[in-house]
This record gives structure tokens, C-alpha cells and sequence, in this order.
């Protein structure tokens, strides 16, 4: 079965849920038991982002011990942008996260194409191509952030087996929380390294700052891993994992910092009491924002949590920080279909 | 009288002092009082490194109120390096704030040179030149880092009047501690923007991750300079400030990251019990670093106050922390020459 056809695009499938009505959603899965063929092929990317060091040290550690295998699972070791990696920039051109979509991949390389245009073709044909059954079972891609978002699973679409799996780490953890967030964006135009391959999902782990390697944030993202390959091992071997309610943030709108407008550079520093507050409920009147004279800027619109709050390489992706709802999900039982 | 003949070069001038006796020395001056002429020119210096942007938003915002002058001193705003600020990087080619030794500004630029090169020129016949009467009477060089180092205040060669001024914001301040650091560099090869003014320092930050700008870090700086600015008017109107002693961190040594010896690539992260702990005494047998396969290195060695912690810009520069011994320096009164 593809694993796709379980996208929750229907509306009929979100309903109300508890209080606050606006911000608790539940969605119920269509089915009671959903089968996967094996994992067969896992992806473990880092460096995505050149300057977010976490991924690629635990890429190329993982690539010393040459952890190839687990279990019957065949292990993918990927420095997604080597290049960035050396410079320890973002990226040398343009966003390699942001490349792709159908509409980018379909189109033909030229001599002058960004340097991460052709990267990501290179990495479609490694990890994909997408949307086919060639490509890789499931991908993680490990990011970091200069919020305070601890671990973050993110989805651009949802399906039930990488969801079972943030349910599984969720519950297994040693650390503090461990959360979804769903941006809903269609595959087609999902723009993101995972999305390339059959099931995936970006591991987002901070604060970090750019540039800079703390080992709280390395462990935290190595034992996500190693219960992910946990996970893995189990499914393949005949688990049957139940259904239930897991929590997730579903995306909303994005607010950008004030800016001047001749300028357009930013007047406003994130106000004290929301930096490092994120997934903190937000309320109208909340200070969001100190001006650099001292003032403060207040929210304004309904209650919502925000995250990516103060992200680094968001300034000049003009969002200040993310707002989302606090969703329900009901996953199906899942396991392997022999 | 030029302050610079104050420098604390004579040994004979440090006794040891309170336990632990290799730790914590006493500088005695060897004057009773010493007078200054008024401080008329005085210099905000921030983004000579481009993506701290503590500085950058500071010396903005200065710029548009159109701050030139603070009771009788005039007060100079300078974005050191435009071109990095707008890359959001530490620097274009190479390190802006390495290239004002003696040697360096005294070497005929070519078309060749790096832009920092030309800059480091151009600033230090804007603020300088280096060593002559003409230079500012004071720089305040705003800098951030990754380590949680508070404000400190860094010298690269003592001076009582730069040294007062951070005792007066010690005392004043309404937040955690100040601390001074001392960097044992000759002036002719102080590498830093602030040598080429006749006192100065740098104002480091932290900690904030490069490209951010966090309001904490934003309202610490500014409370400081209107402090140091407080203290200016001061000096200038004739008020005595008194003799005393003040506390300081001389660096002794660098510590490197273990690296791979093939690829040179770090093989450990600083150790989560030393990330953050910047000037908290670091022991014989305290675990400096986590390997990334998970083994803990300790420190050998003797006591001493780790600073730098885990710094980004370092990693290039092959520093994961500083060490310093904790100094007391007995200032001598003073006031203007009127």
C-alpha cells in the first residue's frame, strides 16, 4: 500500500475537539489497521543545512562506524551538502531545503543552475526519485534550530507509519518533551529534502546556534535515532503497534519581525518573555516584540502556540516565528505486511 | 599624560595574592592617582564581526537618533564592517579584528589586499592612527559570542581609565555579573579594533547565537554603554573616582578540540557538565569534552577559569575554550587634568 494514500487531506476528517475549541483538534484516522511492505531501505541526512552541525556529526559518525545495516533494514548515510558543510554556511546559492518540489526537480539543469539545484537532483536520484516506489522507505533529515523547540518531528504531510514512530520516541524518551508539528503542504510541492523519499520527516533538535556543536543537543538527537532504528527493527519484525491519540502542532501563519519600511531592515528584537518560550500558549496582549528604542509589541489575533521562535535563518525568510493550532491525531494499529 | 605608559608590563608589579595562590594574584599600581585629559572623542564600534548583531543593531540605532554627543564628548557611531553585516557573516575575507597590529596598517595595501585589509585602514584613519594623539580617547568594540560569558569587558593591555570604567558599571548595573578579561598582548601587535584608539576595549556579549539578536542580550549591552557614557560625563564634569580594587581573568592558555589527525575534523563536543559554565573553576579531572561516540576527556592541568566556552568562531581558529587565573588589580584614584 502507499503509504501516501493515507494523506489526511480531507476536511471531514478534522473535527472539534476539547477546549480551547479553536486550538485542540481531533483528527480520526479512516481505517482500524494499516499494513506497510518491510523497511527495507532507511536514509539518516545531515548537514541539509551546512551550518547546522549536529547532522553532520552524527552522519559522519555513523559513516565511521559504517553503520550500514540494522537489523534487515539497509542504513543510508547522507552529507546532504557537503560544500555548504565546508564552508559552514546554510547553503553556497540557495536553500537545498527548498528545492524539492515536482516543479524544480522536473526541470532541466543548465550550466547556471545554483550549485543546490544540482544537488538535489543528485539527491532525488540517490534517495528517490519521489513519489516513486524506488525511493528510499523512510528518510530523516536532522536539522537544528536557534529556538528552544527540544526535539521536533516535522511532517509535510502526514502517514501513519512515521507518526507511529514520534509515538514511539515520544514514549521512550529520556528527555523532556519530544514534539510533532505538521506544515500542510502538498507532496507535489513539498519542498524538502524528506519528501523525496516513501515516508520521512525532518528532525529538528535545538537551541544550537549555527555554526556550533553542544553535545545535550548530539544526545538527545542520537537517542532519537537509536530508538527510530529501534522502532525499525520491531516493525520489520512482526510488531504490531496499536492505535491511539498522539498530540501534534499544525502550522498556521507566520509573523515577520517590524521593519522599516524603507529600509526593510528589522526594528524589533523578539520580546524577553516569548525567546526561548516556544509552544507556549500565546494569548491577544502577549509582548511578542521589544522594539530596539525599548517598546513593546503586543499580540494581536487568536490564541496559538508559537515555535521557530527567533530562528536564525528565518530573518531573511522575513517569519519572526511560527504560530500553530495543538491537533489531535487518532492513529490506526500498524505493522509490516509480509 | 598618555595612559598607555600605565600599562602593567613590569612583573614585579603582580604579588601573590589569596589561595588558591596560583590563581589569584594582587596588581598593585604604582601611583596614588593619576589624571587623564578630558575625554573628548569617543567611539561605538560594532559589526567588525558581521553576524554579531548585538553591535549591528546598537550602533544603528544610535545612528538614527543622530547620538554625536553626550555632554561635552562627541560621540562617533561606526558600523566597522558594512560588507560582512550585509552577508551576515564573521567576515568577507578575512578576520577584520586581526589586522591592526603595528606591522599590519603599516604594510602598503595592493589591489590584492583583503577587503578587511583596506577596512582595517580606512578605520584606522578614521579612529586612530594606532599609537598617536590623534586617536579617539575611547573605543567600546561591541562583540557577542555563542559562550554564556555575560558582559565582559576585554583588554588587551590595562588601563586605569578603561579599568575604571568597568569597575563603575560592575557597581551599577542591574544584572548578573561584569567581568574583565586581559589578553597579554604588546600594543604593536594588539590585532583588535580597539588598539587603535588611545583607551578602549571590547564589550563581549553572550550568550547569542551568530545571525540572531536576542533582546536580553540587546538590553545588557545598551545598559552598559549608557553606563560607561554615565561614567564619561562624570570624568569629564570633574568627579574624583576613588582607588580600589577590581577583579579580573588573565588569560593563560587555549584548549583545541581533540581533532581527527588525518582529517583534522573535531572528534568531541565540549562536555554538557563544561557548555555554559564559562568562569566557573575548572579541576584537575572535570570532563572537558564528549567524543562522539560517547566517552568523556578530562581536564589536566592546573585550576583555572574556563572562558570562550564553545565559542562558534573558534572552531576555525582552533580554540574550544580559554583559560584564565583569577587577578585583583589595585587601581589608583583618578580624574581629568583639567
Amino acid at each position: 500500500m502507499d503509504p501516501l494514500d493515507h494523506e489526511l487531506q480531507n476536511p471531514n476528517e478534522i473535527i472539534s475537539h476539547s477546549a480551547p475549541a479553536d486550538l485542540s483538534r481531533q483528527i480520526n484516522g479512516c481505517m482500524e489497521h494499516v499494513s506497510f511492505p518491510p523497511l527495507s531501505r532507511f536514509a539518516v541526512c545531515g548537514g541539509t543545512h551546512g551550518n547546522e552541525m549536529t547532522g553532520v556529526y552524527v552522519v559522519r559518525e555513523m559513516k565511521k562506524k559504517n553503520v550500514d545495516k540494522v537489523g534487515r533494514v539497509s542504513v543510508m548515510t547522507v552529507l546532504s551538502n557537503p560544500e555548504a558543510v565546508h564552508l559552514c554556511r546554510r547553503y553556497v546559492e540557495t536553500d537545498l531545503n527548498r528545492c524539492f518540489t515536482d516543479a524544480l526537480l522536473s526541470a532541466p539543469l543548465t550550466a547556471s543552475s545554483p550549485h543546490e539545484m544540482k544537488r538535489a537532483h543528485e539527491l532525488n536520484a540517490l534517495l528517490g526519485p519521489k513519489g516513486s516506489q524506488q525511493a528510499v522507505n523512510l528518510l530523516c533529515d536532522i536539522h537544528n534550530t536557534t529556538a528552544n523547540m527540544g526535539v521536533c518531528f516535522i511532517f509535510y504531510h502526514f502517514d501513519w507509519l512515521a507518526l507511529h514512530i514520534y509515538r514511539y520516541v515520544q514514549s521512550k524518551i529520556s528527555f523532556g518533551p519530544v514534539r510533532a508539528i505538521q506544515f500542510h503542504t502538498p507532496l507535489p510541492e513539498a519542498y524538502s529534502l524528506e519528501s523525496v523519499s516513501q515516508n520521512g520527516f525532518a528532525l529538528e533538535v535545538g537551541p544550537q546556534p549555527t555554526g556550533v556543536v553542544r553535545a545535550d543537543i548530539y544526545n538527545m538527537t542520537t537517542e532519537t535515532l537509536d530508538l527510530i532504528m529501534e522502532w525499525i527493527e520491531k516493525f520489520n519484525s512482526g510488531t504490531v503497534f496499536e492505535g491511539g491519540d498522539v498530540e501534534a502542532f499544525s502550522q498556521t501563519r507566520a509573523l515577520d519581525y517590524p521593519r522599516d519600511p524603507t529600509t526593510d531592515e528589522i526594528t524589533a528584537a523578539i520580546h524577553p518573555q516569548l525567546q526561548d518560550n516556544d509552544f507556549k500558549l500565546l494569548r491577544a496582549g502577549d509582548p511578542i516584540f521589544q522594539s530596539f528604542t525599548g517598546e513593546a509589541v503586543k499580540y494581536e489575533g487568536e490564541e496559538a502556540y508559537p515555535f521557530f521562535v527567533n530562528e536564525c535563518a528565518y530573518y531573511e525568510k522575513k517569519v519572526a516565528f511560527q504560530l500553530a493550532q495543538k491537533i489531535t491525531i487518532r492513529l490506526p494499529s500498524i505493522s509490516v505486511k509480509n
